[in-house]
C-alpha cells in the first residue's frame, strides 16, 4: 500500500507498509515535544482487498486511554467521514482494517479542518456587515493569528471564545464555525438579541502552525499553549501572548475555550472551581451555564468529566483558569470527545464535526441567558 | 401594466391597470365566503418606470387593522422578498408604489409557500427513515391531506403539529418546515432525544384548496376549517374531519396549530384557559412552554397577544381548545405577524419565510423540555 | 392504493384501485380534444408491497406506437426520476409494476417540468443584464405568454426558439432551460460571441394551459399549436396567433421549435423540404445544421427520422414549416425522444431532463458556426 | 499592512509595508532556480483605506512582457476572483493600488489552484464508476504524483493529458478540473461517445511541490519539468520520470500538455512541427484540432502563438515534442493567458478559472471528432 500524509495536517511514519496484512505505521512525535496521538494519513491501494493497519506506538501515545473503544474515522473524498471498527490491546498496538471500496482513502485521529477551510471561514465571515477581520499578530512559524471580532465593539460586554489551542482537536474549530456562522445569521432572534448586549472576540484557531504540522497539542516550538497562560513568551508561544495582550485590552466577561477530551466519550466543561477568586457569583454562572446548555442541547452533559480542582490549586497556566481569575468572569474549557458520545451514539460517524457544529451554536443559547448577569 | 394571478395562490382583480400613476385593484373574495385580505400577482411593466397600485377593497377586507403599518412582499426572483413601503388611509385604499428594476415583479400579501414546494417538502421527507408520509383523506377539492409521522410510533407521546388551517398564513408552513427538517436531522441531539420520548404527526397544510385557489382563511367550501372542529362535516370540512378523526385514533399529548395573525406585529400563543377542563397542570404546562420558548428564541414574546378567553368561554369550534378540551393536553395556538415582529425589526424582509423556519426550529425545545411532564 | 393527479401537469382517471394486484387506470383525453397520453400521478400505498398498474386505453391514446418499448417514468422525490419496465400488449393494455422503496410514488409519461418552475426560470433570466422578459399576451385560460429576449435586439440576426406547443412534451422546456441558461453564461465564449450576431427569442413554453391542465397535445380549447400556424386564432390559439404577430414585427433569421416524438427512440429534426420557397440555400442550412450537431453532440442523429415532405407538399400549418415560408429562413423542428435514444441508453432514466439540458446547450453551436451564412 | 503568503501557493517577500502609499514588496525566486513572476497574498489593512503596491523587481522577473497589460486578480473571499489595474514602468516596477472593502483581501498572480482542491478533485472523481485512482511515484518533496484513469482501460486509444507542469500556470489545473468533470458526465453524449473509442490517463497536477511552494515553472530541485523529457531523472524530474514511464508501457494516441503563457493575450497551442517525424498525418491532425477547437470555443484562436519550429528543430526535451517524436501521435501544448483573452475581453475578471474550465470541456469536441483518425 502507497502511504502518505505530505498534506495539511498530515502525520504518520510508514515502518513497513509492504504486506497488507500487517502494515506497520507510527506517530510522529509533536514539533519539539513528546506529545503524540493525532495522526492522518491517506492509502492508496486495490479496490475490494482488505488491509489491516497496525500503529505500533499506540501505547506510548499521549492519552492511551483515547484507545479504548476508539474507531478510526475515515473518508474517500474528504467530506464525507465514517468510524472504522478498531481494536486497542493494552499491551501491544492499535489495529484496524478495511475493505477498499475505492483505491484511495483518508484515515485520521478526528474529522480534520484544514487551513484552507479556515481561511475560508474568515474570509466569508469577513463579508458580513456584523463582523471585521483582525489579526493579532504572528505564530512562531509566520502564520497570522486571526480574530473575528462579531457585533458592535462599543456593546458592554466582550465574550471571547478560542479553539484549537490543541492542534489535533479539530472538533474544537468545527465548533467554532458553527458558533460563528450563527453569530452571523441576521434572521436568527437569539443571536441578534445577544448581539445587542455582547460583542463577540473569535479565535477559531489558536495554533495554526500545530494544525498545519500534524500534531496534537503543541505548537511547532513545542509549547503545550494551554499550560502557557501564566508567562506566555513571545518567542515559544506567541498565539497566547498576543491574545492575552488583546483580552487585557478589551476586557473579557466571559470565556470559553473549546477542546477535545480523548478519553472521555462525552461533551463537558471544567470550570474555574480551583482559582483564587472563585466565588458564588462564578459558580453560579457556572451551574447555570451548565443547566441551560444541557436543556438546548443534549449532547452536552454534566454527569461525566474531569475532578474538581480543589479550592486555590487551580493551575492558573491553563486558559480558562488564567482568564477566570484575571477577569472574575465565567471563564469555561469545553470538552467534545474524539470517540461519540456515550449517551447519544451514532455508529456511522461517532463524534464528528456536523455535531461539533451544531453544539457550536447552541453554545449561544446560554449566553444569551446569561449575558445580562455576566457582571 | 400587465397584470397577472393565474397561478399557484393567485388573487388580484384588476379594475384598471391603464394609468401607470394609479393601478387600482381590488381583492378577491375566499372561496365561498366573504373572507378577502391575501392577494399574489404578478406585475409586468418597464425597467426604470414607478408604478402607483391601490388596492381599492382594502376597508372592506377581513382585518382593516392588518393594513395598519403594513409593508407589501415583493420580489423578482420568486425567492427572496422585500418589504416595499405601504401606505393605508383608514378611509380609503391601501397604496404602494414602485421603481422597476426588473421588467416583471411579483406582490404578495406574504411570502408565497407553493403547492409545489408543498409536494417536495412531504417527498424530500418521506426518504428519511425517520420519517412516514400517510394519507388521511381529500380536501374538498380533493387534494391529498398529507401527515408526516416522524419518529417511532410506539414512543409514548404523541404530538401533534398542524399547520395552515387558513391558507393564506403562509407563514405557518414555512415554520412547519424548519420544525420537520430539524426533527430530520440525525445529528440535531435535541430531536433526536425528543424522538425517544414522542412521536410527531405533522400536518404541514390542512387547508390544499384554500391555498392554491388563493384563499385567505376559507376551504374551497367556504368553510374556516378553525371554527369546524367541534362537528367537522365530511362534506364541508373534510380537513378538519380526517385530521380529527386521526387525533382519535392516535391520542394527542400535545398540539401546536401554527397560524398569522394580520394585526399583531409579535409573536405569541394562545391557550385553553377558557376550555372547561382548564386546570392548574394545563396552565403549568402552557405558562412553561411559553417560558422557554421565549428563552431560546426571542422572537416570541407573551406581552402582546390576544386577550384571554373567560373561564369556561372558550370557543371549541377552535383547533387548540377543541383538542384541549378533548385530549386534556397541551394545546396551542402560534401566531406569527404578517407585518414584522416589531420587538426584532428586520426592515429589509420584516417577518419572512426563514424567520418562521428558525421559529419552526427551536418549537422543539419547550417540547424536549416538557415532553416527560405531558402526562 | 389511494392514487391522486391534482396538481400541476396531472392526468388519469382511476376506474378501480381496489386491487394491488391490477390497478385499473385510465388516460384522460385532452381538453376539448380526443388526444391523450400524457400522464402524470401520485400513487400511495405500503413499503414492500408490489403493486401492478394497466393502463386501460393505452390502445386508444393519440400514439399507440408510443408504448412499444416504453418505460414509464417514475420519483419517490420529485427530483430524480427512474425507469419502470412497462408491458404493452397490442391487443390490450400497458402494464407496469413496482415494489414501493417509499409509502408515495410519482409516475408520469416523461420527467414532468412544472409551472412553479417555468416561472422560476423566466425570473432567474431577467435578472441577467443580457435577459429582458417580455409578456406577448395571455392563452386561453389567461396565462401569460412568456418571451425571453436574450442579447442585443440590435444584432443584426434574429433568431427565435419555441418550446412546449404540444404541452406533454416536457422534454422541450428542459431543452430550452439548457439552451436559455448557456446563452446566460457571461464566461461561455461561443454562446457570448454567437450573441454578438443575433439576438435570441425564446418561448420556453408555448402552451401553457395544457401543460398544467396535464394535456399531450391540444391547449385549453382543444386546438393542436402546431397545426394552427397558417391561421391562428385569437380566441383558440392565441399563443400562436401572439408568437406570430411578433416574429412579422422583428423578423426570423433562424428558427427551432422543440418538441418530443412519442414513437421514435432518437434524436432528430424536420425540415423544410416541402415548402414552397424551399431551395439549394435552405437545404444547405439544414444540413450544415445536422452536420454540426451532430458532431457536437452524438445524441443527435440523422438516420431515423420523418419521412420527408414531397416538394410543395408540406404542411404550412405547422410552425415550422409556416416560418421557413414566411421569413425563408433557417427552420427545423427538433425532436427528442420520450423513451431512450436507442443509440446511447441509459437503462436508469432513458432519455431525460438533464440530458434535453444538454441538448439544448449544444443546440447553441450550429447557430454559432452558421450565424453569418444565415441570410 | 500586515502582509502574509504562508499558505498555499503562497509567494512574496516584504520589502517595507510600514508606508500605505508605497508598500515595496518583490517575488521570490522560485526553488532553486531564478525563475520568478508568481505571487501569492493576503493583505490586511482598514476598510476605506486605498493602499498602493509596487513589486520593485517586476523588471528581473522571468517574463517582462508578461506585465504589460497586466491587472492582477484580487479576491476578498478566496472564491470570487476580480482584476485590479496595474500599472508597468518598463525601466522600474509593476504597481497596481486599491481602495479595501473589507480588511483582508488575497492578490495573484492568477486565480489559485490550491492543493486542497487538488485533492477534492481526485477524491470526488474516484467515486466515479468510470475513473479509477493511481499513483505514479512521489516527487521531490514526496507528495503523490496522482493520475485519473477515465474511461475503460480496454479501449484502443489512450488520450494523455498533464497540466502544470509550471506550477504558476493555475489555469492549467482549472482547465484540466473541466475535462475530468465532462468526462465524468454520464449525461454528456460526446463525453460517453468518446470513452468508447478512448480511455484518458489525466495528471491534473504535474508539479504538485512547486504548486505548494509557490512557484512559477520549477520543482523542488528547480528543474523546469518541461525541458526534462529527453531524460529525466528520477531524483531532479521524478513527475516527468513516473509519467514518462507509465506512458511507455501504456502507449499515447494523442496527449495534451496545458499551459498558460505570461505574454500573449490569447488561447493557442504549439504542435510539433519541428520534429523528426513531423509529417502530413500530424499536421492535418494538428490543424483538425484546431479548427475543431475553434469552431466550438471562440476562446480559442490560431492567429496569434508561438513561432513556429524548423523542420527538425524541434526541443524534444519539451513535453508535447518529445511525446510526439516517442509516439508520432497528435501532441500539443494548450497555452493559456495570465492576462485576458483580447479577442473576447473580460473586465471584471480577465481571463478565470471559470473560463479555464469551460475551454477544458470543450477540449473534449476536437477528441471525439478525430478519436478514429488518430492512428
Ligand atoms: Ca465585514
Ligand atoms: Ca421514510
Ligand atoms: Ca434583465
Ligand atoms: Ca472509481
Amino acid at each position: 500500500m502507497n502511504i502518505n500524509c505530505l498534506f495539511d495536517s498530515g502525520n504518520i511514519e510508514v515502518i513497513d507498509a509492504s504486506d497488507s496484512k500487517a502494515i506497520k505505521l507510527a506517530i510522529r512525535n509533536d514539533s519539539n515535544s513528546e506529545f503524540k496521538q493525532w495522526f492522518h494519513f491517506r492509502g492508496h491501494g486495490e479496490i475490494g482487498k482488505t488491509y489491516n493497519f497496525e500503529i505500533i506506538n499506540a501505547k506510548e501515545c499521549s492519552y492511551v486511554d483515547g484507545w479504548k473503544d476508539y474507531q478510526v474515522v475515515a473518508s474517500y473524498d474528504g467530506e464525507y467521514w465514517f468510524r472504522v471498527h478498531t481494536q486497542f490491546d493494552d499491551n501491544k498496538l492499535l489495529s484496524f482494517s478495511h475493505q477498499l471500496e475505492q483505491p484511495t482513502i483518508f484515515f485520521a485521529y478526528f474529522e480534520p479542518y484544514s487551513y484552507q477551510r479556515h481561511l475560508s471561514l474568515i474570509h466569508q465571515a469577513q463579508h458580513s456587515e456584523l463582523c471585521q477581520h483582525h489579526i493579532l499578530g504572528q505564530t512562531v512559524d509566520g502564520h497570522d493569528i486571526d480574530l473575528l471580532i462579531i457585533g458592535d465593539e462599543s456593546r458592554e460586554r466582550k465574550i471571547w471564545v478560542t479553539a484549537r489551542q490543541h492542534p489535533g482537536e479539530t472538533m474544537a474549530e468545527w465548533c467554532a464555525e458553527g458558533l460563528i456562522e450563527r453569530l452571523l445569521n441576521e434572521d436568527d432572534a437569539l443571536a441578534q438579541s445577544l448581539l445587542q448586549d455582547a460583542v463577540f472576540y473569535v479565535v477559531p484557531n489558536m495554533n495554526v502552525d500545530g494544525s498545519i504540522r500534524g500534531n496534537l497539542r503543541s505548537n511547532a516550538a513545542g509549547a503545550n499553549l494551554n499550560r502557557e497562560w501564566q508567562s506566555p513568551s513571545v518567542k515559544n508561544s506567541p498565539e497566547v501572548y498576543h491574545v492575552r495582550n488583546k483580552m487585557k485590552e478589551i476586557g473579557v466577561d466571559a470565556f470559553l475555550d473549546l477542546h477535545g477530551d480523548e478519553g472521555l466519550p462525552y461533551v463537558f466543561v471544567a470550570g474555574c472551581e480551583g482559582i483564587p477568586s472563585y466565588d458564588g457569583r462564578l459558580k453560579n454562572l457556572e451551574e447555570e451555564f451548565s443547566s441551560i446548555l444541557k436543556s438546548v442541547n443534549p449532547d452536552f452533559q454534566t454527569e461525566f468529566g474531569y475532578d474538581k480542582d480543589e479550592p486555590g490549586k487551580a493551575n492558573l497556566t491553563v486558559a480558562n483558569a488564567w482568564v477566570g481569575e484575571e477577569f472574575k468572569c465565567l471563564s469555561l474549557t469545553l470538552e467534545m470527545p474524539f470517540k461519540d458520545n456515550a449517551n447519544l451514539s451514532n455508529k456511522e460517524t461517532g463524534w464528528s464535526g456536523d455535531r461539533s457544529y451544531l453544539l457550536g451554536q447552541t453554545l449561544l443559547n446560554p449566553l444569551y441567558q446569561l449575558v445580562k448577569k455576566l457582571r
